[in-house]
């Protein structure tokens, strides 16, 4: 079995473990670093399970076994070792920037110049971990949704600076793993997932701090009504189906969106010690999971993740 | 047979078909109004597909089949005749203010003291139609998301005069056909529905207008990402998840929450006439469907819908 390339994962969490799976399910050789044997260890462990669960489902992506994908995932406690022949590095450490400048500065020195060097952040911009490296203009953020297995978005975004050809490349990986990239035109705070989600936690949250509903109430609003729409269509789709296209439906909520909009209150800063937070996290230890519960919780989640991604291939979506 | 009681539903668009639907199911005696025959006639035709196609797929809601629950629907163009005997009567008419004011200043002469009024408005409070009625005690607002058959979240509204007896029983009346009722607090402009969903509409709009992102692309962010996530688990859950619990969540992202917030533009009113509305538009009839295509895309949307109800009911999901 020839390989088609070397990739590097660096860090062995939950999106490090998730990105070797996919990269492997395409054929790719991945090594995947961290700082000790025992995380790998684990990592490996987990990485096989999944493997075996995902060919039961018949949810494993790509057109080799689970076994022939596991053989191609190896590890490394040294980075250079990691990192020498891969003409991809996918960083995936902890969300700190002073981490990440600190691992894209021993990248800088380690690897070819014509190498990809991606970042799974969530929010620190491209520019702001790649400015002043050598290697700066084949820098991007790769970030996706959690679990990338199952819930094929991932944003790449660019910094001001980086070559085309990386976004390009990367792109062309990321359909090749069977995910759905979407490439931002410049960079922007939150990217688009946590743009549209923290918009989404400020109504809920003051939802809560102005006494119109309970906690566990705010949920029902997504899990039980928008968000079943929004697994299978986006915003704007809905409302090209909700009127007769976009136009004509702006044409008649316009104004009401604009009176909804401007009813929000100002922004505040969200604090853990609220009595508002509080009251969000006893109702949620209440009606879905205390937080003893929550790895079994997540499982459960993945679970469900799983299913569906299962139903839209069933059903032939993209 | 016996009926468990009588209830009007005021329209025969899709709303009032899907409600009539649901409380047949649960044994109730439907009567549903509108002008024409004609109208009525099509409904009806429409309720008989749809039952039949629900027994076939085992989604029948309640222990009735569907020529029973058929059975318990019938039609008036009469509006004394469809109320006179009801202790529940359901509004869903078209959403315009004067229309409203209109239907219920007749229902306050037509109906028993102790009836109820409710409305499937999805924008004007209670109190806006209600006000200046003999019965405005009575009156609230049970509105729903589209597809009530399938999407159960139902969103229950009373007017700051609206009797508590009124709210408990329709909120039981919703639990008893299956749907997943939520109660207002107090009344706000949008709801939760529409609050959320028109912030969610801002970012997406801000996303296309600011040349982020090309509109098909900021539709993945739901449709393959976040939107996932939101048909099993509501906002707080997830961060509940993502995290040792809500108040660790708010600890470890709070700063980033209120920086990507506070970037956000000022609202700025939605013109359909706008280069942005025209990008969206435009793309939407490109790459989800043209506008002469939107009826089948909405029985395509519709089968997804149903499918996903199946598959949380088989998951043992509420």
């Amino acid at each position: 079995m020839a390989s088609k390339g070397n990739i590097a994962v660096l860090g062995s969490g939950l999106i490090g473990r998730s990105f070797a799976m996919l990269y492997a399910s395409a054929g790719y050789m991945v090594k995947i670093y961290d700082i000790s044997e025992d995380m790998l260890k684990d990592a490996m462990s987990y990485i096989e399970q999944r493997f075996t669960a995902l060919q039961a489902n018949g949810l494993l992506k790509g057109k080799l076994t689970a076994e022939e994908q596991l053989k191609l995932i190896t590890v490394a406690t040294d980075m250079r070792d990691c990192v020498e022949s891969a003409f991809y590095v996918h960083e995936c450490v902890p969300e700190r920037l002073d981490l990440k400048k600190k691992v894209f500065g021993e990248l800088d020195k380690l690897v070819k110049s014509d190498t990809i060097l991606a970042s799974s952040t969530s929010c620190i911009p491209a520019s702001q971990f790649s400015e002043g490296l050598n290697l700066k203009n084949r820098c991007i953020v790769v970030h996706p949704i959690y679990p990338p297995y199952y819930a094929p978005l991932i944003e790449l975004i660019p910094a001001p600076w980086t070559d085309a050809d990386v976004s390009t490349r990367v792109k062309d990986l990321m359909e090749e793993v069977g995910s759905k990239p979407i490439v931002f035109k410049k960079e922007i705070l939150g990217f688009g997932i946590n743009r549209i989600q923290y918009a989404i936690i400020k109504v809920c949250w003051d939802l809560v701090e102005d006494d119109v509903l309970e906690p566990e109430d705010v949920e029902k609003i997504l899990k039980n009504g928008l968000g079943m729409r929004y697994a299978f269509t986006g915003q704007f789709e809905t409302m090209h189906m909700n009127g007769f296209g976009v136009t004509d439906n702006v044409d008649r909520y316009g104004p009401s969106i604009w009176a909804v909009l401007n009813d929000m209150k100002p922004v505040t800063e969200l604090k853990s010690d609220s009595d508002t937070a509080k009251k969000i996290h006893d109702a949620m230890c209440r009606t879905f999971s205390t937080v003893d519960g929550l790895p079994e919780k997540r499982k459960w989640r993945d679970d469900r993740l799983m299913a569906l991604a299962k139903l839209k291939k069933e059903m032939g979506d993209d």
